[in-house]
């Protein structure tokens, strides 16, 4: 029995490629039976834009994947051999099961298998319930600070956290417009409840959020950096919070771009701007599940999900989420659980 | 009798000079009884780097300076004529007194006069004990709040402000160090007691941080903006406090300069920057006064004072502070107490 592995082979300089990654055949991992460890055969993976990070040799608040090793990616598996109680053969569990068809995984490793919740598919805990919502949650509301009549700016809006955020900030009475690309997703975010959008393809944003948000921006949730923070900072109201939660314009430049040119606003408008990493409040995850799930349940949380297939397109489906192609949450499945 | 003004002629495009000032003759302003109003007397102004935002044509937290308007500077006057019982003559005052000999003003004027306490000598009220002082209370303290044993990088670290805020912080426990130009503001603030600076003017800022803050900056207090704020951001600690408090490296740019090339460490290591003005703190004056007249007493704070005198210097004293060659605290004589 073989396994099968993408490897980054070379960190990409500029635009991630499929170059960058290279398939392995391996034998089969064995797990450490003393460490508890279990034998998972990966059901399903997330792509996530943080990954590009992750690619390159920077310090970060995780290490770099080291060159030859398996590309660290979340996702779903099935354990499939184990001699550990917690995790007994057939559970599903989640975590970062990265760009492979089997590992060897347990409670000493740097990312220790949980078993998902009884019930729970795969699609739906890796989109609606998955990092991506629980990060739209932490970032708006414990950063955030939403109050009912804010009016609330997301950009990257289409995407699976920006979606969340801005759904979570409607749930808590707020005016909210997104920022997205194209006609499609511009509509389903309308469709999805928002108040207005900006289609930064064909659209000034700095312009449009000036006729949007008369009174000004007092949450701005960004995913995106570059003009989109920009203009956000240009129209913001005083007291502004500003939630850092991604770069995606930013990414995959080979040297970095300069920042907004109105930092000065910071000052004048008393801003308060504030990166976070989910990470940083999983001690918080149950709360925050048990109102995704209640959200959910009560139909006030849209989503989408792009679910391509096979393990040969792995590298490919990373990209979509670089070129706008993915249709909300982007995942691959390789099979189904037995 | 007349009454001499400097008034703004025209709104400087780039760095700010003397022409962009014209002097005015005109009649003595007569106070209005009805209104509460008393005739001041300048006798000594404050110079601040804000002045300079104030004269841009741009929403702010004040309204621009009117063209042909005497151009806004805060001070210190004596009243000499009144029919207000709060204010009577003889009585000190501060507050926004402008760029003229005389001025009107009372309780219902933008900017209503202030008693000094008595026995204030007025340049002590507008250095070590005026606004500067206050911002980088407010700032280090409520913004930054300093933890003893913390990391602390002060930029215009030889200003009013930025001297301050770096001595507050030595109080509060914390290692400080300073940014300033040239070797003799350096060797003042070391005297000061900082532990370490760094000179813009000799030194690489990012590299010097590099060494002088091997654990990286828990606050940084920026008076500066530009390469200052993109080398603290380089150096930053996770959860690092940013308190923007000016910007003085971009207030003369004709076209805006772009901002850090780095604000993607704003997110991977959970920054929270935040810009803030002093009046939104007025409420609280009195404690920070309190804390301010103690560390004072108590041989805690130093503090330096450029004294310049002469009505006909008051444009040129401004440029002082943008070409760097003020020495502490810059103020403009205009007459003695009666």
């Amino acid at each position: 029995m073989t396994n099968r592995q993408w490897l980054l082979s070379e960190r990409p300089i500029g635009m991630v490629s499929e170059k960058n990654f290279s398939l392995m055949e391996s034998a089969m991992p064995v797990p450490d039976a003393a460490k508890g460890e279990v034998l998972i055969k990966n059901l399903m993976l997330s792509f996530d834009p943080a990954m590009r990070g992750w690619m390159d040799d920077k310090p970060s608040y995780l290490p770099p994947v080291a060159i030859n090793e398996a590309m660290r990616a979340a996702g779903i598996g099935q354990v499939i051999e184990s001699s550990n109680p917690d995790l007994p053969k057939g559970t599903l569990v989640q975590g970062m099961v990265g760009w492979q068809e089997y590992l060897t995984a347990g409670p000493q490793s740097m990312f220790p298998p949980n078993a998902l919740p009884e019930g729970t598919p795969p699609n739906i805990a890796l989109s609606v319930l998955g990092g991506t919502s629980l990060t739209a949650y932490f970032g708006l509301l414990r950063i955030g600070e939403p109050k009912a009549g804010d009016t609330v700016v997301v950009s990257g809006a289409a995407g699976a956290t920006g979606s969340a955020a801005a759904q979570i900030a409607k749930i808590k009475g707020c005016k909210v417009i997104g920022i997205a690309g194209g006609k499609e997703k511009c509509d389903w975010l309308l469709n999805a409840g928002l108040d207005a959008v900006v289609d930064y393809k064909s659209e000034n944003i700095s312009q449009r959020l000036a006729e949007l948000c008369p009174d000004g921006i007092n949450i701005f949730f960004d995913n995106v950096g570059g003009d989109a923070l920009e203009a956000a900072i240009e129209n913001a109201a005083d007291n502004a919070r500003f939630i850092l939660c991604g770069s995606i314009s930013n990414y995959n430049d080979a040297n970095p771009k300069p920042g907004p040119k109105n930092m000065f606003y910071l000052i004048s408008k008393r801003i308060r701007m504030q990166g976070f990493i989910m990470f940083d409040y999983i001690e918080e995850v149950d709360v925050a599940m048990a109102d995704l799930i209640q959200w959910l349940t009560d139909g006030k949380l849209q989503w989408r999900e792009d679910i391509q297939e096979g393990f040969e397109n792995i590298p490919k489906t990373l990209l979509r989420l670089f070129d706008g192609s993915n249709q909300g949450k982007q995942l691959l499945k390789l099979a189904d659980p037995e």
